[in-house]
């Protein structure tokens, strides 16, 4: 039997288009003689649909490509990952579903079981459990269908009460297929193989997993769709950050020696540079964007945050904007026209001096001769945003948020100012992790002004200012909020790990009390488990390490 | 046996003060010679607490705080919400729970059964639900005690499986109690009373039922805690938008007849008004602020805005800011300044036109001659939010947001411009309600001037502008909105509903095409089942109806 994986990336409620696609790839199998084509978990909506799922004509829109896409399926088989109604008049509305379509209709259709409700995901907000296990025969096949979290039960710390492999192990299957949307973070390609892996070596027969790939808002997803045979040896994989299409031989995976060293690049950085290039790529294609702003302040950000850009949507549809003030030192500007010109992009220099003079004199007389402190501070930053949103107003860009993830944890940025923008590139990677990418950018060739990488962070927002006036050492920073973003450690247990205890007091206390900035900032690009945005849902009136 | 309700406004994360107004109310519970005390659902923490529920810290000082309120339990009793610990290593680490404590210490605890996880839900997120059904013997009653949706699985289109009170009922109790934490919509005291007396209908056992009240960031909770006796007349209510302690005697409630008449305001536009006094109040008390600052444009959604914080802060913490332009039309300024006279609220004037023009000079070069547009109508509305957020760095206030649901709904309204603020007070109110509320405000005394109410809306951006010049009348426009938003029609049915083909598509484009805008907009005070914030979950990257 002759299986082909289609990792494809689809487009949330675009029926058209994820049929179309779908479709190509039942054609293209076809071609190849393939018995069963798979395809990934709510493949006909996109994934995640979120809401959409509470609209009975999103639903309904479903039900029709599912049928369109059965009609396609003669002398094949196709699995393909839809939500469906819940016929029963107790529970949640909907399954997360698997469809089993052959001969031109649908055969079968088994519901997910386990329904990821942490983090990015709200599953159970939808979707009513699977208590039903059945295996699918097909060629002389007995096939285990699971879907995604069905698999993710394993080892020793279970999420969920029951685990669906034990319950489809009963009845004696030959082989496991599972249709994923399993997004993305630095960590997931090396768990999600591990998860994979464990799963072989339990019920010791081969798995043939097919994951989403794409990127959706902020969510990104890798594919790494793969074959493990029943010696847990990985047969094959397809590619990651893009789309891809194989066939397998069910019988032929047993009967050769596969290695079992991963054959892609997992190093951190580099996994999350290939996926930021994915996700600006995929946020315009999908919005129908070609071309992106951003301001360029000679700083290491926004020159990584243009790189990525140029990388995903090509050099000349990125304009970088260089708007100097007389707090700008001597640097920025050269330093900013460098790397523009290294990496093929248009620039202009526009100067904030005026206006900001005529904010300073509309508002003299209500500010009765205070000092000069963050009001002023972030006129600047906000003069420089409402140039930047002018001319992506006028032009049809869309404005690129080049804030990294340490100014955002500690609320070092200025809403409305540089906080602004359609899209966050870099807003879930630590600064240090920025220091590493633009490296890892530099690697072959010096993109990246030497001087950007090498002089001291600074807002340049008042004389001779440096982040390390208002903020510690980055290295240490970044260490901290790390343990508590991502590892939710309580003060005790930092201070524990020999964190100076008022420093751990401050820095908690700048991450909480400045929840409201986060609330407003745009959808950021998510690379790490813990990303701001909504896998994070903090409430903004608290009192709590504030 | 007397029983106590404590409805008590909480605070996420503050526990010496929650600690304090428990310990309070059990003082004057004690003076009262009450026998049983009972608080809401998760009292100690606050609710929400949303992610902090994830922190091993969190969870231990609730711990504390539970330990050391049952230290003052000595001749009383008292059930108090609080997250637990799951001992088991299945599942979910928390139970949502209700502990009973008496002689000083913990007695029982008994946990949530089923888990809201719909619109601004997200329980099933953080708890394990309870399979295990137990009552309580106290005094010689016997309490089937249960949280909030436990008893909302009535009725002929149950979410749930299981009916917790079907299992408690057959241990015979005598009397129901329910912690909850109910959030406020409209149609919620009304709705919620329907629920409870279904109940008591049902087992035919009196209920004491304890709702959470206050603001917490965007959800409102609006009190209204109850007693029910077994006859299912309404022996009593508790205030609604504000903390109220009453004491009842369970024998008593028995024996006398009450009236079935709800002895509140249920009136949606009454209730609004009231909810949203409590929420911007709430929010400025529970972050520390006493002082607000909004734009006071002459037009109704600024000035019922600004009515709205100077009933919740009194009129002299608000200040209003009125920024004219060559648009402005000659009663703008007559307009907003008769209101903050009326309201006692000082103001000042700040003409936009220099700033403005700075930007038209400064951005000259680069827009080529390409003729007035949206860029430079979006200027205008940046330029006057910067100088309120300036106003607001250097004094200290919080701008309010005065964007109305209509307007947010299709996106008409300028990101970092008139959608900037730290909290949008008429964010979830439809500009025919707006009108409704300037009526109502206006019953007793004209505060909102006339002029304000009878002219027609513009944003004043361009010349003569109007609302209507580009939005279809908001009578019509905000009856298709609640039914694609609140209600999840589709197109198709809509149109069956009469509304025009072209008209459906064009409205439903211009909502899902600036998900993107409301993705950034401030948090809005949630006053109908279904309020752009929290509970209603879109991707921005989509092709559905747009």
């Amino acid at each position: 039997m002759k299986i082909a994986l289609a990792q494809l990336n689809f487009h949330v409620g675009n029926f058209s288009h994820n049929v179309n696609k779908i479709n190509n790839a039942i054609g293209k199998a076809k071609q190849n003689k393939v018995d069963l084509i798979v395809f990934s978990e709510l493949a006909v909506s996109g994934y995640p649909p979120r809401d959409f799922l509470e609209f009975n004509d999103f639903i309904d829109k479903c039900q029709s490509a599912v049928e369109s896409i059965a009609s396609e399926c003669n002398d094949i088989a196709a699995i393909i990952g839809s939500p469906t109604r819940n016929p029963e008049f107790k529970g949640k509305a909907l399954y997360n579903s698997a469809y089993f379509l052959a001969e031109g209709k649908i055969q079968d259709v088994v519901h997910k079981t386990l329904l990821p409700n942490y983090d990015i995901f709200d599953e159970y907000r939808y979707f009513e459990p699977n208590t039903v296990f059945k295996t699918i025969e097909f060629k002389g096949h007995k096939i285990a269908l699971t879907i995604c979290e069905d698999l993710w039960n394993i080892g020793n710390d279970p999420l969920y009460i029951v685990n669906p492999m034990d319950e489809l192990a009963k009845q004696n299957p030959d082989l496991m297929i599972n249709i994923a949307a399993s997004p993305f973070d630095y960590n997931q390609p090396k768990r999600r193989k591990k998860i994979l892996l464990q799963n072989v070596e339990k019920y010791k027969i081969p798995l043939f997993y097919v994951n989403h790939v794409g990127a959706q808002t902020e969510l990104l997803f890798d594919g790494g769709s793969l074959v493990i045979n029943k010696n847990s040896e990985v047969v094959d994989e397809l590619k990651y950050f893009d789309e891809d299409f194989k066939v397998f031989d069910v019988d032929e995976i047993e009967s050769k020696k596969f290695n079992k060293i991963h054959k892609t690049e997992t190093e951190k950085i580099a996994l999350i540079h290939d996926a930021l290039v994915m996700g600006v790529r995929n946020y315009f294609e999908k919005l129908g964007f070609k071309k992106a702003i951003l301001g360029l302040s000679g700083g290491i950000d926004s020159a990584v945050s243009h790189v990525i850009a140029a990388r995903a949507l090509s050099g000349e549809n990125v304009r970088g904007i260089l708007m100097p003030s007389k707090f700008s030192s001597l640097h920025s500007i050269s330093d900013a026209k460098l790397l523009a010109e290294n990496c093929n992009s248009p620039y202009d220099i526009i100067s904030i001096e005026e206006i900001y003079k005529s904010y300073d004199q509309s508002l003299k007389p209500f500010f009765n001769d205070l000092p000069f402190n963050v009001a002023e501070e972030n006129l600047q930053a906000r003069a420089r945003a409402m140039l930047l949103m002018a001319l992506s107003n006028k032009f049809g860009y869309i404005l690129l948020n080049t804030s990294n993830k340490s100014e955002a944890a500690v609320g070092y940025g200025t809403l409305y100012g540089d906080m602004c923008g359609g899209l966050s590139v870099i807003g879930d990677v630590y600064k240090s992790d920025v220091f590493r990418l633009a490296h890892y950018i530099n690697k072959d060739k010096k993109i990246i002004p030497e001087n950007t990488i090498n002089k001291p962070p600074s807002a340049e927002l008042r004389p001779n200012q440096k982040d390390s006036d208002s903020l510690p050492d980055y290295k240490i920073l970044d260490e901290i909020l790390y343990e508590y973003i991502e590892k939710r450690k309580g003060p005790q247990e930092l201070i524990k790990m020999g964190f100076d205890v008022d420093f751990v007091k401050r820095v908690l206390k700048l991450v909480n009390t400045n929840e409201y900035k986060r609330y407003q900032t745009p959808p950021i690009l998510r690379i790490s488990p813990k990303a701001f945005g909504i896998g994070r849902r903090m409430p903004i009136v608290a009192k709590y390490l504030s």
